[in-house]
């Protein structure tokens, strides 16, 4: 199922790209497993696209599975066997008008701890889709949202609400107070269905990647933009890394696990800017003023971006 | 104390860069205290320039105490009074031959837990002075560690091997496995002397920032340097981010106490950059090629950097 997945959307991406390839790297891991990383960097359209896959398994520090599991509940004792397998990717285009995208879907599985033999084995999905642009198109967040929903409503009605709630909530730079992005739909811990069915969902949420973004970015790929424009998508750009280096659980699991480093950074932009926030002088750069993009002005574009990402909206 | 070295510091900065001057915010915290905010950015010598003063006192949750206190031994219970006094100060020069720097001098003070009466307060200083530069110039490095060590002197012969070697520790990007830069000083939970005299000995440290920095940046600030240089500098600049929001105890406290965010994060630079790296492939953008930059080849410039930054060495 992940290679499939990664095949297809780097088929797509290279398409609608048109420039750039794929490179890719086949990598193994000292502790066991290993992965393939697919990276095109420096297309026509995309500055910077990552999709990766892996396989891998071993035993694990308490705090890499504290790291791994979301809730806090059933602390386990000594290290833990594991395997992990999923597809992740991150995809930065260059137009500030066409939105970066993440997905994630992972299977997860945790033998007994070795000082607790007989205990049962656990296993877990996790994963989500969701959408980061620095500009709000809402036709373009309301398509993207539907093929969430579509992808859900096929296996149970509860799944988009709860999960779309759970990509609000997750996506959370507590220091901003704001969201990443416009959400999607994100899950974790996720094995109170039945196994199959939740492979089948995983596989289906991977499949509606490219139906979900591809329109999107032929869409706006080729909008002409300003510099201030590309100065306020370098800046979401920060926030992006912020978010993924703070909270990201993903990111934090695989630093602690000994990961492969570049593939576990391939989230982050090109390049993202921190202007410093000065709220008392209005100076210029330029032709543009920096102080009207750091605190866009109510009604502007950039204030609605702002908007949607403190408060979260209905979408559908 | 904090005010005259902020004072000192930014005129020194001001003079050197010759064009841009610093824009001052005062602030308040809501939980009591507040602090001044300088930076001065875009200038013709410095990309960014921050120098922050601050007091601050309230309570704080456990987790904040936590990343306050280096050591994990003695963990309280329970919501703790504290009060901190400091001055923060990240510099990053445009010209990828000048280095960056970042100083830091702290006092911590907390209350006995309000749920234990009667304990005793507790007092610290902490702080450090260090250097991160994209390229190595060995008499720059030396001078900078030697006026640390003149600073040490003065005090006790033990500081200097023992604050650089903390620093050689403490800077470390462990999923990198590499140093931030090229060290300096640095020292935390210091309160096994006379308060009076670590006060004075931060505040040599402190007026020893500008005998130490501004002579390299007079030196280094017009240098020439062609765009895959600024590339490498851009690169370093990644790492630094990658440092502060993943390690940093500062960040992380400052985070935790809902510190004022602007404040705590003027520690990034304006911009940075992640290339993937992409060990299988050579590929060309404008007339340098990345490859060369990612992976330096043994005995560049580039490489001298790296390797010290991987082998800390004795300086002086």
């Amino acid at each position: 199922m992940i290679l499939e997945a990664q095949e297809s959307v780097c088929a797509a991406l290279e398409a609608v790209d048109g420039a750039g390839k794929f490179k890719e790297d086949a990598w193994t891991r000292p502790g066991g497993g290993g992965g393939i990383s697919r990276v095109l960097q420096d297309g026509a359209v995309f500055e910077k696209a990552g999709v990766n896959i892996s396989v891998v398994y071993g035993v694990m520090p308490p705090e890499a599975y504290r790291a791994a599991k979301a809730a806090a509940d059933d602390q386990k004792p000594g290290p833990v066997p594991f395997f992990a397998a999923g597809i992740s990717s991150v995809l930065h285009p260059k137009n500030p008008f066409a939105p970066t995208l993440h997905f994630n879907y992972r299977y997860f599985e945790t033998d007994a701890p070795k000082d607790t033999p007989g205990a049962p084995r656990q296993w877990w999905f996790g994963g989500g889709t969701d959408l980061t642009p620095a500009y709000v198109f809402e036709e373009d967040v309301k398509h993207f949202h539907s093929i969430q929903k579509k992808a859900c409503d096929k296996f149970d009605p509860s799944f988009y609400p709860r999960f779309k709630k759970w990509c609000d909530d997750y996506f959370y730079i507590k220091h901003r107070g704001e969201r990443r992005g416009l959400g999607g739909i994100f899950f974790d811990d996720l094995n109170d269905y039945d196994q199959e069915m939740l492979l089948s969902f995983a596989t289906e949420c991977a499949n509606s990647v490219v139906p979900a973004y591809i329109p999107i970015i032929e869409k706006r790929k080729d909008t002409p933009f300003n510099e201030s424009q590309k100065a306020w998508q370098q800046l979401r750009r920060g926030r992006y890394v912020e978010f993924n280096l703070v909270y990201d659980r993903g990111t934090t699991f695989g630093l602690k696990t000994g990961g492969r480093i570049e593939s576990i950074l391939v989230s982050l932009p090109l390049s993202a800017r921190w202007e410093y926030d000065h709220e008392a002088v209005t100076y210029n750069r330029g032709s543009f003023s920096l102080y009207d993009i750091q605190k866009p002005e109510e009604g502007s574009e950039e204030w609605k971006l702002l908007d949607a990402c403190i408060n979260p909206k209905e979408w559908i």
